[in-house]
């Protein structure tokens, strides 16, 4: 009998080589890569002596041969897109598990509550169309005929011509059919790569996520003050618009770190800040700065509450220096809790083990982000990763990679778990 | 006889005339709009019954014409050149200025300690081939071979082309032979525009300059931090490059507010600051900004000290926040102090006229600086203008300007004066 690592390293590599690209590995949503790792984890589910179908949205369901129960299973899944370039386990990861666990429920004569079904979930970046979690919205029935629309990001086509490609079931999908909901599912869980470096500096090797944070976002906010001779103005004529934004975000600093002192959960990001490449100049007091802002949060009143306080500033800051704020839409993505009763599980079988479960709020989104609003229970456990993923350079670790599908394979598997 | 004020008006209304374009006047350094205008300058003068002559740099002399001394002479001037779509009153008041003086002087038959001349000259704006001060230069004997290989802003040949094109001795030129020095010019005297906001903000019609600002630039310091993906990466580990250049400036803007209460001179001009457009994003940690740093001060160890002083912050900023800064070539501008004697001879005339003479550092650069630096006792007028410079909506008012010509002619001519 091959070892689970075994197991485990060969379908990694199959995916991989089936979808390498110059760097790392490309698996576009829903085009050639993304395919081409369906077929190899069909291959390999095969080969396990599991079942797989595709489902009409195109998504791969693997389950074990004797399984033809109608009652709502336990899904397992996590999906097979890649950024351009990125790395092999951000997603496949969580597919490969779920494939690692039917085979130890079958391999062992396990007995689980529920049945026990793993899914591998097509286009969950957003770097292809602009739009993340299109599959999981997808199988709730949420993919809209707009998102369809959705320019390809080299300007060739729009989603549905990938859709079409792939052999979607445009009229049902459109129809807003949903193929997955609290009838058919009664439990989704998530494993995957922290992308992220809080666990390679807490050295943990595993932990479970208590939610996924939410974000409100400007794409825009434009600092407007006044042009002028930067010799020629002294100070208390000036409307600088870069003193006053850095001011702004001084201030903002110290509250975000006062804020994390007081026990709140959240991260604020100014990615994009510039002056005016037509007309700004080094002896140019400069007239205008346009930035970016991000507050992050599992917790939808900080993130409101945080966006208020910005807003505060902003107008403190024009009254103090001159200037004005014009701000773009205020766009919302709700944070997503992941279940109560769930994560006590997991800590069970943790503790059961030996092991302390540690806790981490996820900071970028997932598809049990989609699953846990949908008001299905959902579960995610987190695997420790060298450098951040997204690059060719994700580093997982094979033994940390066994811990994670252990601990599923345990809470699944374990009698008096409460399901 | 014709009010002052007719032939000042008439004087600016032709060279504008001669040298309009679509928005504004251009009169480019050396070039067709530059060498219109000191025609029609010549032209005026020799209507006013003065004497002129251009000297081998093209520059445009005038005197009385019963002035044949050998004697050192109070040389009155401004340059003639204007940024491309500039204001008419950038340079060509200072010369209109010194026409009325000598005009006066005639009618009334004044008597002057010192032959009084006026200058026109040539080439001041930094706007045509990136270099300020060729025509003062030039005078001095200061431009070098590498000057006048200095491009067009059009790309269109170099500053060589069009000296040769205008006429300028260029052997003689090349020589370094200056035709300035304190051996024939005694004091030099300039009036100008007010190029920032202050003098119209504090109703001031005319003031003293006390000096010219220098100042210490780089064009460019990088900030560098680590990338990394807004929603993953909490605050104590990240190395956000722009939050670390708010930090910085904030601090730098503090120092700088208490420094002007404590009496120094200065201004600081961050003008240029910008994440990378290549890879910046909403959603991802900036991992790079890229800003400019500028200190204008009238004193050269406040300049010498606000530039260690930022050093010191970069450092304290590095060790806080895990990023580093880069800096590019130090450039240094010197500042140039107005002559002590001849500013107090300039609040005598203005209180014995019964008028306080307020005082202003000049922020921007003028040929005065040149020649105090070259060793020339300086001084400078400032007049009220509405709507800042390098602009077609520059507005000086004409009483102003008279009364800015009156007090050159009450210091050049009170008997009594010191000289």
């Amino acid at each position: 009998m091959k070892t689970l690592e075994h197991v485990a390293q060969r379908i990694f590599d199959d995916v991989a080589a089936a979808s390498i690209d110059t760097l790392g590995v490309t698996r576009e949503s829903y085009g050639a890569g993304e395919e081409a790792a369906i077929k190899v984890l069909a291959r390999h589910a095969a080969s396990l002596g599991l079942r797989s179908e595709r489902d009409p949205y195109q998504n791969l369901w693997l389950r074990l041969p004797q399984d033809t129960s109608d009652a709502p299973c336990v899904l397992i899944g996590s999906h097979v897109d890649s950024v351009p370039q990125g790395g092999n386990f951000d997603g496949l990861a969580g597919v490969v598990a779920g494939m690692l666990v039917l085979h130890q429920i079958q391999q062992q004569g396990l007995q689980t509550a529920h049945p026990v079904r793993t899914i591998a979930i097509r286009g969950e970046e957003s770097a292809w169309y602009g739009k993340a979690y299109m599959g999981s919205s997808a199988l709730l029935g949420k993919l809209t005929e707009a998102d369809i629309r959705n320019p390809h990001r080299g300007g060739q086509g729009v989603l549905s011509d990938a859709l079409r490609a792939a052999g979607v079931d445009m009229p049902r999908l459109l129809s807003g059919t949903p193929l997955l909901s609290r009838q058919n599912v009664s439990a989704y869980m998530e494993l995957h790569i922290e992308q992220g470096p809080v666990m390679v500096n807490r050295q943990w090797p595993i932990a479970a996520v208590t939610g996924i944070r939410g974000n409100i976002r400007h794409n825009n906010v434009r600092c407007i003050g006044e042009a002028g001779h930067s010799g020629a103005v002294p100070r208390w004529l000036r409307k600088d618009a870069v003193l006053a934004v850095a001011d702004l975000l001084a201030r903002l600093d110290e509250h975000w770190r006062v804020l994390l002192q007081m026990g709140m959960d959240m991260v604020m990001t100014v990615g994009i800040c510039s002056t005016t490449a037509q007309s700004h100049a080094v002896s140019v007091i400069p007239g205008e700065v346009d930035f970016s802002f991000e507050v992050r949060s599992q917790d939808i009143q900080t993130l409101e509450r945080f966006h208020a306080l910005m807003r505060e500033e902003c107008a403190a800051v024009e009254k103090a220096r001159g200037v004005r704020f014009e701000f773009d839409r205020k766009m919302f993505t709700p944070p997503a809790l992941m279940d109560a009763g769930w994560l006590e599980r997991l800590d069970a079988a943790a503790a059961r083990a030996g092991a302390a479960l540690p806790h981490i709020p996820s900071g970028s989104g997932h598809d049990a982000a989609m699953f846990a609003n949908a008001g299905i229970p959902s579960s995610m456990i987190f695997i420790r990763n060298e450098n951040g993923s997204h690059n060719p350079d994700e580093a997982m670790d094979m033994a940390d990679f066994l811990a994670g599908t252990d601990l599923m394979v345990q809470v699944l598997t374990t009698r008096n778990n409460g399901m």
